[in-house]
């Protein structure tokens, strides 16, 4: 139950820490779980034996939303699941296309998890004439020339950078022009963007160096317990 | 300089947050680009102010692995470059090969990044006769039935699980049968891995998620700045 007090943080969610906002999908995923196996409650103690995060953690991260439980009873499955899909806007869901249909944006185009998370991709662009009219995932591929002309006329809420890392700075400032307010950036490049946009840049070889690195500490773990 | 604390420090890493280690790759980009372009010294504050987290973070992170700088003169960029490498392992490389020749392996095949971190993709496997035998960034797609061959006869550090959703668990089975330690997992679910082996779960969809909440969030900002 979201009480006063919780209403209070919820309109204020400008201080809730970028560590926090990023469980929240792992939270939307095991709740999600748990609805699908018709679990109706679950106490922050089970979810955090299922998860490995420490249970005040999980109350702590909840509690910046306003809380979702009552104190001895657990969380209900049901309204967790609704109060996540509201605050990740999945209720509503986001309308994306994708620039660049090379093998990493024909694969985030076919990527079934994503439209379980209510993404619609509604546009594939890309300039080489040779992949301009070829079909990805349904969509014919459009020319990036018409990309501005695309979104005056569709309701698009994220394009996704999937070019070359020295063609990202300036089809980010095209579609950026062309009024769209977030961008999901492949290009291995951070951009820097407007005030009134919103840019998750994703690093997948930021990725393969974290698991380099416990790769690292399990051998050294391994070797130190011969010793 | 590491001293004799830091020293103990290092051989204590077991307790490092995931949090610090999921920010070295971050700090090894920025590093990187500052050698790059000749800088040679740089203070918490000036390195604070270009990865937008704050100096006293910067400080305890680095103070998880020994320390890297000396009060007051700020980290020798050199230096910081080379530590962070060897605790990323980058400076010895990783061999991988990747499962699952579609859209994504062939993306991560061909994704420059990932190769400029150590990282030798050294065999691309697929159980599509139509695959096997193509060329993936110089490979031959091999059979999935070759691949403990392929393991005992080249030293293969993490497998790349680029396989349907529904295929993932017994391919991870099968590759760490054949006894590689460290797997990069695409497929939208947590993998469940043996003591001694690793797993780093890609799950694109949480990015795309965050990126949805920050988009409402900054809708919901400029809506109430209207009020």
């Amino acid at each position: 139950m979201i009480n006063d007090k919780g209403k209070e943080k919820m309109n204020n969610k400008k201080n809730i820490s970028d560590a926090v906002i990023r469980r929240l999908p792992r939270y939307y995923r095991y709740i999600g779980e748990l609805k699908k196996n018709n679990i109706h409650r679950i106490s922050s103690k089970e979810l955090s034996e299922k998860m490995s995060i420490t249970a005040s953690q999980i109350r702590q991260d909840f509690s910046c939303f306003g809380g979702f439980g009552q104190q001895g009873l657990g969380y209900r499955v049901d309204y967790l699941y609704d109060e996540l899909n509201k605050i990740l806007g999945t209720d509503k869901g986001f309308n994306i296309i994708i620039i660049g249909a090379g093998n990493l944006g024909r694969a985030l185009a076919n990527y079934e998890r994503i439209k379980n998370r209510g993404i619609k991709i509604i546009g594939v662009f890309d300039k080489n004439p040779n992949v301009i009219g070829t079909e990805v995932c349904g969509l014919t591929v459009l020319s990036i020339e018409n990309i501005c002309e695309f979104v005056n006329n569709n309701k698009v809420d994220i394009a996704t950078l999937t070019v070359p890392r020295d063609q990202v700075k300036p089809m980010a400032d095209l579609v950026v022009g062309c009024g769209i307010k977030g961008l999901w950036n492949f290009s291995a490049k951070e951009l820097v963007v407007p005030e009134h946009v919103v840019v998750e840049n994703v690093h997948l070889s930021d990725s393969i160096m974290v698991l380099g690195y416990k790769i690292i500490q399990k051998a050294e773990g391994a070797q130190n317990e011969k010793l």
